[in-house]
């Protein structure tokens, strides 16, 4: 398709959504497949639209459209609950892989909830060291004591991005096996898991996919490894005969075994809707649109904004689909922003996130963004006290 | 409220729908609200929606308002995720409150996810042994060495009734560590969470609470052991800060802790809408009335088809509000039922579940449900090959 395609999105008068990497857009037609879920289906098959309307099916069926999108065959992704829960699953299960190790290494400016799941599991299961080192060390620290390699490929604050090929292949040398969050890269940068050989990878779907809030996460099993995947988190619908309603618990035969409970059948029908428009992706193009809108915010601000230093990698290889400038009050310049229309969003401590999403945004988009952020800058608009309060979330 | 109140659901035409044990009915008014969080907050409000529709607080709120109807205090209910996850939640939480003992005891007829969980999460840690009993024999099995009593108040199968105050004070003279699955009672039974003095509650919200297909689920944690604590799934979410994007994971000082990753806001959006209609119940009333139905369903049922074994208990303070009945054609009795319009649900070997929820059924309803289940056994409708076939869910 060409990009962007912003008659596709609801985009709210006079904004410029630079936040996609935190909460997509709402896909245009949303209203429409909702309403034929609550009221054909929930409303009038009721229990029945478990079979009749696909309920059952469509955790898989969702997953399968996100690994044509990564590179993953039909069947290696299952969808559902959150992130969070995935990256626990994914960790869970490599830590049985390597018994006789017990280092998880990470990256220490990992995404926080990747590093609290790993530390809630070590304390559960006892015995385990969280290794933390900074990207630049990481690749040292692939020894062969560390039993798993996790690691988000595009760092949350700064938008740096792991060579995903390296990282694995120096993760297998160790005998190590790999996890990747994908949380800023699913619908943001080309992957090809297949390709990686990493054995899981995880993500969610809120982000460049557009599924809502709250919309399902997804994991990948390599599917050469699955039978060999023992679930942690063994819920009945991970079972190989779910109503069966068997004693014991005994996992389906695919990367089925990783579903839980009850899926969240409003939230799926929301994602698979806004997974239609990425039939008509091509990553390609998506990355080429995606490091020419970064490349030019970054040149538009350096060059009005010499008060800000770039946190991102200068470099387009480097760097994921956001641009972060460093600024000491990013936090108030984020809300003179959005007051603005200019909508961004601030990470602890002073970074200020720009995302890119080619599908709805066009460089006249970034040009606008970067002239309203030079007049907050050069009037010290930031400086207004209304702009210095701390909400709980930006 | 006078029962039932039909007028609040949509119901559809020739349907008589006793599997709200399974999933609840539509409440009228859910589109309109479904309508305003996609377009009006997610579309518009954007990423601001987390402060400005108070969906950061949703999660808490929606908690608070199932916590009324259970007899737990405002704070002490975690909304999110799904009821196979709250179980391995509670179960965690339980077991390191409990280091020297290493028995899970449970009800060898428990709804197989919960044996499940537990099964994954002895099998992750290692050590732990499930021990599972029929129901007659629990309060012999609650001894010194058990860890933790997991229990479904009320029987998925056959709708028999633990004593709740009687078992937890069984435990608790034991040592034991008392959880309590509600899935079968929250909304169909009054239960007082305080009074029972349990240590931990979880449930779902799809059935009784009528919050549609994957509504997300909660659990209880009794207040004042809310900070000793130790959550397994430590989510960023749960943190005593999100925001401050701290490396070492440190829980919130509340039933919050037990928060995980990112809430499924649509899905409780249509939930916190559902609970509207609990704000006017009366928990006794629809407790008479539900005992009323059940009653009636079972006295026309003996005696419009003896072929039919009660498989509930007689006495209906032993039963939560489903009956269920015993037949070895059961899954092509209850195909012909749903063929005809009474739809009730089938759960092997042989049980059919007929769920009664006064909210949206009435006496008239019941003995129509009776006359349909005579014709279908008195003219042997349930031999017709259409009815034989099984297919994936009931």
């Amino acid at each position: 398709m060409t990009l962007p395609r912003k008659d596709l999105f609801e985009i709210p008068e006079g904004v410029i959504y630079l936040d996609g990497n935190s909460l997509g857009l709402l896909p245009k037609g949303t209203q429409a497949k909702v309403a034929t879920v609550l009221s054909d289906q929930w409303g009038q098959q009721l229990i029945r639209a478990w079979n009749s309307a696909g309920w059952m099916d469509l955790p898989q069926k969702v997953g399968d459209r996100i690994g044509a999108i990564l590179g993953a065959p039909a069947g290696s992704i299952a969808t559902g609950d959150t992130l969070s829960i995935k990256v626990f699953q994914a960790l869970a299960s490599a830590l049985k892989m390597r018994p006789d190790r017990k280092v998880i290494l990470s990256d220490a400016g990992n995404f926080p909830t990747d590093l609290y799941m790993a530390q809630g599991l070590a304390g559960l299961i006892g015995g385990y060291e969280l290794r933390t080192v900074s990207h630049d060390e990481m690749a040292d620290h692939i020894t062969d004591d560390v039993a798993v390699v996790m690691l988000t490929h595009v760092d949350y604050r700064s938008g740096r991005m792991y060579d995903m090929d390296d990282i694995t292949r120096r993760a297998h040398d160790a005998g190590a096996v790999m996890l990747w969050d994908l949380a800023h890269s699913a619908g943001a940068v080309p992957v090809d898991l297949t390709a990686s050989g990493a054995e899981f990878a995880v993500g969610c779907t809120y982000k460049y996919f557009n599924g809502g809030p709250g919309a399902p996460a997804f994991i990948y099993v390599r599917p050469d490894i699955v039978t060999e995947v023992k679930p942690a988190l063994s819920g009945w619908l991970g079972h190989d005969a779910p109503f069966a309603m068997e004693p014991a618990y005994r996992p389906a035969m695919s990367t089925e075994r990783m579903r839980v409970g009850t899926p969240p059948i409003v939230q799926l029908a929301i994602l698979d809707h806004a997974l239609d428009i990425w039939d008509d992706v091509d990553m390609g193009e998506l990355r080429a649109a995606s490091v020419d809108l970064c490349e030019l915010f970054i040149r538009e601000v350096e060059n009005r904004c010499p008060e800000l230093e770039l946190a991102s990698p200068r470099e387009a290889a480097l760097r994921g689909s956001q641009v972060s400038f460093l600024f000491e009050q990013g936090y108030a310049v984020v809300q003179a922003l959005i007051d603005r229309g200019v909508i961004g969003d601030f990470r602890a401590p002073g970074i200020m996130r720009f995302g890119f999403t080619p599908l709805y945004l066009g460089r006249e988009d970034v040009i606008r963004a970067a002239e309203i952020l030079e007049e907050v800058i050069r009037d010290k608009i930031w400086q207004d006290p209304k702009y210095q309060i701390v909400s709980r979330v930006t």
